[in-house]
């Protein structure tokens, strides 16, 4: 496949830039630098060139000089993907495919529920387009501010949604993508039930642009809930986190709308590093959760739902306490907590993560023995742990030793990384929950995942992209 | 591909034999007769030998053996597909490989809430045996007493319980498949939550047996509901049914459990021809629904939801008439007039058949255009409508005029189809929503999804079974 030109050459750049026009052609060294570095400083590539379509048509004809000079293509959309997916590599010999003009909602039908839009439309404009019209887009992410409908598609996001309303793949009933070729693939449909055929859709999401363009999507809406409510609890520990899961689970089932998970290290991170916080609880917990369910009903109904499960909870002493937010301002609080912990993280050095998960009913042991594993890896290393229980998958990053080198420290990648993933293997479990696999984990796909799978995905990446210029380098 | 033997030798026979031995090769035409003829009779084949493997070891053996001699196998479970996915063709140079061997339910792992079941697991023996944990499989057909698993999956069955829990590709969570190849492909996940690589998994799952051999599953259950309801209504009209549905669905949302519309017309052939039935009102109704309210909660709940909804209906005239079961022999008799519509229209002569799914909003429509059709094409021709309306889709039947010849009415079934498929097309429906392709839509397939998707799904067959040797001449 290493028949890409040695360089994108001034002629090469004026053809593409020819069918975007020149203005959204980003040759200037500074409009090109936050498009080639990811927000955490850890993923940086080189290009000489942004493309910024206006549409599906634009899209197909770049796809199409691409296929004809063998010109590798990096689609990206909000540029805040987690393991290196949206990025070129250093050879400036890849351009970068930049969505964001895509960022049109198509339709919002509220007869069927669903929203028609487009791969650039930011996931919280959706939000609020949806809202606007009594719905409820439940895929809720840390970065809804800035990430994007086709790169959430992309890497089947996942976040504090997906309990309940499942991951971007089962939100997503249909998709338009543009084919390396630069042929349309207009599969945008609205139904609940088509079996024509392979499931094509389900491989271009979770493809990470390694496939094909998604420059559309049609997604499910559902009705706003009429009351939702949330509360910030502290548990004794992983096992009883684990029987409130279960016992909110049989009482509030598809009501039980996020169930989140977070060990006393990262919410003391974020009290001492996020200006403006405050501990929701006045006694000390090692473990507290973050429970909210929702009522189709009422708001009363969910507000005695939630009383339930907590009292349920409390007699069985599965909570030592336990707050509800009791306001809009309230509930952005607890949520804030809860979404600011990466970004605390950071000012403690030195972290190695790993995006899990394991059966849900594995996390206390996975919990417990990775916390040994870590020790024996680099004592005095701080595990900081959080994330979506309820879906078995957990964020397990580790903070360097107070005091420790950072560089020293990151040694230790992939020394922690093996120990962890062990765990994560004999539990069953997936080293990528739903981050995916971009650069970061490719290698780690290839020598952990059984050979056959491995050997099946690239005969899907020739099937589909057999001149490899779509996103090479990612995935497989 | 056309490297098949001219026909199964006594050679290669004896070859396959000796991987299951004597007694599980099937080769008396008698004992083979139940094989090679479909249910309604409609698809029927040939071949010398069914090959009645014990486990995914001799699945893996006969597969390889059918690679080295470039033998079609043709996968089957209980031989209850509709569209002719399950039979050999009539060369006499298939093999039928019957997965109903495999009938273990390896695992009920509770705290997961998952079930590991092999292929040849009837769907009712899973379902009784998650009940008799406190668990709930919800995929429910019509033929659950004798479809397997391994079929559901592999044709993506719907059936009535899609519209909350969805089809059997949702409740899937990971598969073991034998390759062409004879590999064993082992993804028996248990996570909610796994983005290592493009999803195989979807592939298999829908991909009607020519990918590879489905031979295990690993499926989701649910909490038993405390609480049902099923009520059988009258509704005017079917904008009465439509809005009656966003009704439910506004007071229940995941609540409700089914939402089925039927003409009069078969419930009336219902009534006629199966013995012991009776109508549930006394009322004559043009239109009628089915309609199931499910509570996590208690029995209470349940009955208070329904009790909401048919009140709320009645006020807006949603709803002329209804009765609620009030036992379980009602409600099996209310579900039984559902069931055996398909059976009593058998009686009527002629039928020429319909899987559609259009968006839900449309079905009013789609039903008032569709009835015109029907006309132009055979004047007199009686349509027998009734499906899973919450999912948008309807077994569209249309029975011969009374009196008329079978033969000489069947003549119109390609017109009859063109007529209808084009009221689906423009309306953004589906030729198959939950039945498949297998031969009998093979070639609707080809004319009339767009090209880059049959060209697509050719590039994924051949990447994953070059030979041709898996279940060919079905989807694609």
């Amino acid at each position: 496949m290493n028949t890409q030109p040695d360089s994108l050459t001034p002629e090469l750049i004026a053809r593409f830039a020819a069918i975007v026009g020149e203005k959204h052609a980003v040759t200037a060294p500074e409009d090109i630098a936050p498009h080639v570095m990811e927000q955490r400083g850890l993923f940086g590539g080189t290009t000489s060139l942004v493309l910024r379509p206006a549409n599906t048509d634009e899209v197909s004809k770049i796809m199409r000089l691409a296929t004809e000079t063998k010109t590798a293509i990096v689609p990206q959309g909000g540029n805040t993907g987690l393991v290196g997916g949206q990025m070129p590599d250093k050879s400036d010999r890849q351009v970068v495919l930049s969505l964001s003009r895509l960022n049109r909602i198509r339709e919002i039908d509220l007869a069927s529920n669903t929203a028609t839009v487009e791969a650039g439309v930011v996931l919280q404009v959706l939000q609020e387009a949806a809202a606007a019209e009594g719905r409820l887009f439940p895929l809720a992410l840390a970065s809804q501010g800035s990430c994007q409908i086709g790169g959430n598609l992309s890497s089947n996001a996942g976040g504090v949604g997906a309990l309940a309303y499942g991951t971007a793949r089962d939100l997503c009933l249909g998709v338009e993508v543009v084919l390396p070729t630069g042929e349309i693939f207009d599969d945008l449909r609205k139904l609940k039930k088509d079996n024509t055929g392979y499931d094509l859709k389900d491989l271009f999401v979770g493809g990470e642009g390694t496939l094909g363009v998604i420059t559309a999507a049609v997604v499910k809406l559902l009705p706003m809930p009429k009351g939702r409510e949330l509360a910030w609890g502290a548990v004794p520990s992983t096992a009883a986190a684990l029987k409130l899961f279960q016992k909110a689970n049989e009482l509030a089932g598809p009501s039980l709308t996020m169930f989140e998970l977070m060990e006393r290290r990262p919410l003391d991170f974020v009290l001492q590093h996020i200006p403006g916080t405050t501990n929701p609880l006045t006694e000390e917990s090692p473990w507290h959760v973050l429970m909210e369910v929702s009522s189709g009903r009422s708001a009363q109904d969910a507000r005695e739902l939630m009383a339930t499960v907590l009292s349920e909870a409390y007699e069985e002493e599965l909570l030592a306490d336990a707050t509800i937010a009791q306001s809009e301002s309230q509930r952005a609080k607890l949520l804030h907590l809860r979404e600011a912990m990466s970004e605390a993280q950071k000012m403690e050095g030195g972290s190695i993560k790993h995006d899990i998960s394991v059966p849900v009913v594995a996390v206390p042991e996975f919990i417990e023995r990775a916390g040994e594993a870590v020790q024996q890896v680099v004592p005095g290393a701080r595990v900081v742990c959080f994330g979506h229980m309820g879906d078995g998958n957990l964020h397990y990053n580790v903070s360097q030793p107070v005091g420790a080198d950072a560089v020293e420290y990151l040694r230790h990648y992939g020394a922690m990384n093996e120990a962890i993933y062990a765990i994560v293997k004999d539990l069953g479990g997936s080293f990528s929950a739903e981050h995916g696999i971009g650069t970061l984990k490719r290698d780690l796909l290839v020598a952990t995942q059984p050979a056959i799978a491995t050997d099946l995905m690239r005969r899907i990446k020739a099937a589909f992209d057999p001149a490899g210029i779509m996103n090479p380098g990612k995935v497989i």
